[in-house]
């Protein structure tokens, strides 16, 4: 049933304000508007219109970059209003075309970006002192509705025809996936029996009824509109607490691509198809960030291309660049399945930039910080096989490095008879780089024996910790002399590649989230799972399922059989 | 890819000590012990041998009800232990040729009945008082594994040869799904890198490195083996601070079968094939249960197969012909997708039944709330839309009957004139009879509204909630009037017959379980959903698949792409 790619050339995650297709963003005083005007002849890829403000992968990516330069390059701004340019549709969802004809893993992929980027609008107003108003001036419906269910408030027209609605079920046989059926009653609190009737009328629910049930917060005329949206918009700015800035410009970060390599200034992935393994190497800075550095970015322009070679800190542009090696790794190469992690660099430096991030009280200090956290997030949510290995004098697994071990599935360290490799600890392991679970890696890796996990870091505190005190501690999970390790690595490496790449994502999703469950993880465990689950199945996306046949004459045909 | 189920007869869940094939059953004193000795010519079905004490659904139907009966009928013990008669294996899993025979529906129900059962285990470990130790004198594979992960205590025998393993991945391309994966991470806090490395190493772990690992609480040598066995049964029962009894014996529920209804003394599910629709009945007791009744059954000789009717208190086998039913529902009438649940009887029986069950003091008593609470537990990991339906007079969702309209999907109420048709609150409802998540289906269904919650307890208290109110107060989904009720539950009913079977199971797994999470829901949520999409991915069971070549010469193709 895979269906090949339309096209094979590098996905883009990069883009800018200037280059949006589908994207208006719009500052004024403390309110960003960000406004979804699809351009349905720029999809993704070429064989479907993005008609009715329906989206797809390049539209979101447009969303993620503009998230992500209001809270870098706007400190000013404390709210964000999300809308529409259409008068009678806010958004129609995924474009269900591009769904049809997706391979399985694309749609996998893209569900897990767009689950990421609505993850990341809540974080922003969490952590980031920026609230967001959905303002849905029109037909608000599935994956529409699911970026509503994102912002901390949304409004609905109540013209006697806007409603909001998820005919995921009732239509296309699969879930609102993107996060929607947990938001609905885990953050939303709807009644569950409300959301099943919810979930399965097409046609959706508008007016005070949508009020009522709690699915949105306001229904409002439209008379009374924008005057309204200000008023939510000015309300929600007056809520914030938490103050950002000073500005920082996110230059690009172009990295040089081949059939082998994808190369940045600070990480590197390489690769190698015929054995479906990848190397990605991140590199400790050449002086670590200061205080100076990490109070903004004097003499950048906001809104400017400006260069920041130089003037950006190592620990905003080196994690910008892994993060986006790991969407490429995604979405690119999906059959390098097992990929090894290490990192270089001088001791102390890393250790350093994360003592002066950790100090420095400026905004643009924070917002770098929480930057960290989500690509590790994004690091420990790729579905692939991560080994993380320290094997030669200048590897650098010291702090927010360290915690690339940490997520990794293993950790290989050589015993070198000078003790020149090891781990070193920083500030950055002490808890605020959390995982979706809540705990921070260390925590993880230590469930349920939390004294282990004070002594790690106690002993961190005296210096650098050899492979074979870090075996003992716990860090490592194999620390091998010089004879045994080259091999032992190999052969793992062979073995993991080997092995199904279902089976093994499977297994890693259950192994890696240990411990509690939030709302991040039901939406990846719980609801993704199961949507992966219906994607495969006849019903959804097979030749009578009711996905492919979306907007033909003929009608599914469905396997009655329950599970 | 559906193959037909090898055989159409009707399941039985129902067995007795004296007529199990593949366990043997011994008490003495404080202890039980369960032989797993697996008759490999006796399997669930014809085509596949169980060799190695592998299992299937028989022999876990027969682990079921030991695990029953000693809670009801042997109340004296407090330490099981499950062992094997093979001198050089435990146990090896799941048949794997079972598996490969097997239609997805079955599989992911098989998987589900023996993740029910390995938590019962534990449910009788944290609240019966009857600890559990896995002896295992040999191989401990896969199942055979999760089995043993289940108990309190798990220990190996040193033989330099037996190994505990999780050969799934690494062999059948699918995961140790019962539990297995949740429990090694999440109850005995294996190190994740440590699982990781567990989990893909076929061979199996063995000798003091299990121990180290916390795979097994201890190895012991063959000649200090049942020496320690009986030591740490002893411990075990030790420990126990709960005490049962007395002793009540589980008679046969022998429900009259054809192909249209299932029928029992107080529980009735008809069905249409035709219209994949069904209807449940529950009836309500005709005397309530009383102090008397619920202090045990004078009379009944234990371990007799004496015939229990009017000694057997209705709150205990109303419940037992409840969960026959539902289990009867999941594998034999897998089409029969929408089912509507209806009560009878007359008013106040159910409330004094549960008032009396509440205070009774006995173990007897403890043990009938348990298994009410394991029974609504299994209608709510039930893959079927349950629409409660309260349309007549006699309709009785009272107490612990109205935990089902509460774990229903939707409860639609008829208003009539005369106010008759209501709803009735008693003790069940407060608390004791939780979800897989922790929480009361009150709590569930007002989740973030506790207030809400204790309007209707407070309402409750002072008698009938007559339909209008019941909608008010949030009990009921829909209430209409005679003119419109027949038309609009009828409409409802055949829209849910006519949705995706798939994407329904995916939905109610996801609305049901609003809340918290627990390692019982990941292993449902988290761990099932991952292992039912593996179940559908050709690299597992297409023709090709690891699973479906098992044990033939032919080596799996992998088709590559990680999602």
């Amino acid at each position: 049933m895979e269906r090949p790619e339309a096209a094979e050339r590098p996905t883009r995650f990069e883009t800018h304000p200037s280059r949006y297709k589908h994207w208006k963003l719009a500052v004024s005083g403390e309110t960003a508007t960000l406004v979804m005007a699809v351009d349905g002849d720029h999809p993704h890829k070429p064989g479907y219109e993005l008609k009715l403000n329906s989206y797809d992968l390049s539209v979101d990516i447009e969303l993620a970059d503009a998230i992500q330069r209001v809270r870098f390059e706007h400190p000013e701004v404390k709210a964000l209003v999300i809308t529409a340019e259409l008068d009678r549709v806010f958004c129609s969802g995924a474009n269900i075309y591009m769904l049809g004809l997706s391979t399985h893993s694309f749609k996998v992929n893209f569900c897990k970006f767009t689950n990421e980027t609505r993850l990341y609008l809540e974080d922003a107003s969490a952590s980031s002192g920026l609230g967001s108003l959905a303002a849905c001036k029109g037909t608000t419906a599935g994956g529409g509705y699911e970026l509503a269910l994102a912002c901390d408030e949304t409004m609905l027209v109540d013209d006697g025809n806007s409603a909001v609605s998820f005919p995921e079920t009732p239509l296309l046989a699969v879930l609102p996936g993107t996060g929607g059926l947990t938001r609905l009653v885990d953050k939303r609190k709807v009644r569950r029996d409300r959301a099943d009737v919810f979930c399965t009328t097409a046609e959706g629910i508008k007016g005070k009824r949508a009020k009522d049930w709690g699915l949105v917060d306001a229904v409002v005329s439209r008379s009374a509109w924008d005057k309204t949206v200000a008023e939510r918009a000015k309300a929600l700015a007056a809520n914030q607490t938490v103050t950002r800035g000073p500005a920082f410009v996110l230059g690009p970060l172009e990295p040089k691509v081949t059939d082998k390599a994808i190369t940045y200034s600070h990480v590197e992935l390489t690769f190698d198809r015929a054995t479906r393994t990848g190397n990605l190497v991140v590199r400790g800075p050449d002086v670590a960030d200061d205080a100076a550095k990490l109070a903004g970015a004097p003499g950048v322009e906001a809104g400017g291309l400006a260069p920041t070679a130089g003037i950006e800190p190592w620990s905003l542009r080196a994690f910008r660049e892994l993060d986006d090696a790991l969407l490429r790794l995604r979405f690119d190469l999906p059959e390098i399945g097992m990929v090894t992690v290490r990192t270089t660099g001088a001791p102390g430096l890393v250790q350093a930039s994360d003592e002066a991030l950790a100090k420095a009280t400026s905004g643009f200090a924070r917002e770098v910080r929480l930057l960290q956290r989500r690509v590790l997030k994004r690091f420990d949510n790729t579905a692939r096989s991560f080994y993380a290995v320290a094997d030669a004098a200048g590897s650098n697994f010291e702090g927010v490095l360290l915690e690339l071990a940490l997520g990794a599935d293993r950790f290989y360290m050589l015993l070198d008879g000078g003790k020149k490799i090891g781990v070193r600890t920083s500030v950055a392991n002490a808890g605020f780089l959390t995982m979706a679970t809540g705990l921070s890696r260390l925590e993880a890796r230590f469930y349920g024996a939390p004294a282990s996990m004070e002594q790690v870091l106690a002993r961190g505190a005296k210096g650098t910790i050899p492979s074979e005190e870090a075996e003992q501690l716990g860090l490592a999970t194999v620390a091998a002399d010089d004879i045994d390790f080259e091999d032992e690595l190999r052969i793992a490496v062979e073995e993991r590649a080997s092995l199904s790449p279902d089976a093994l994502t499977g297994m890693e999703q259950s192994l890696r989230f240990v411990g509690p469950e939030t709302l991040e993880t039901k939406i990846f465990g719980r609801l993704s799972a199961w949507q992966n689950w219906i994607f495969t199945r006849a019903n959804s996306t097979g030749e009578q399922g009711a996905l492919t046949l979306y907007g033909q004459p003929e009608r599914p045909q469905f396997q009655w059989k329950r599970t």
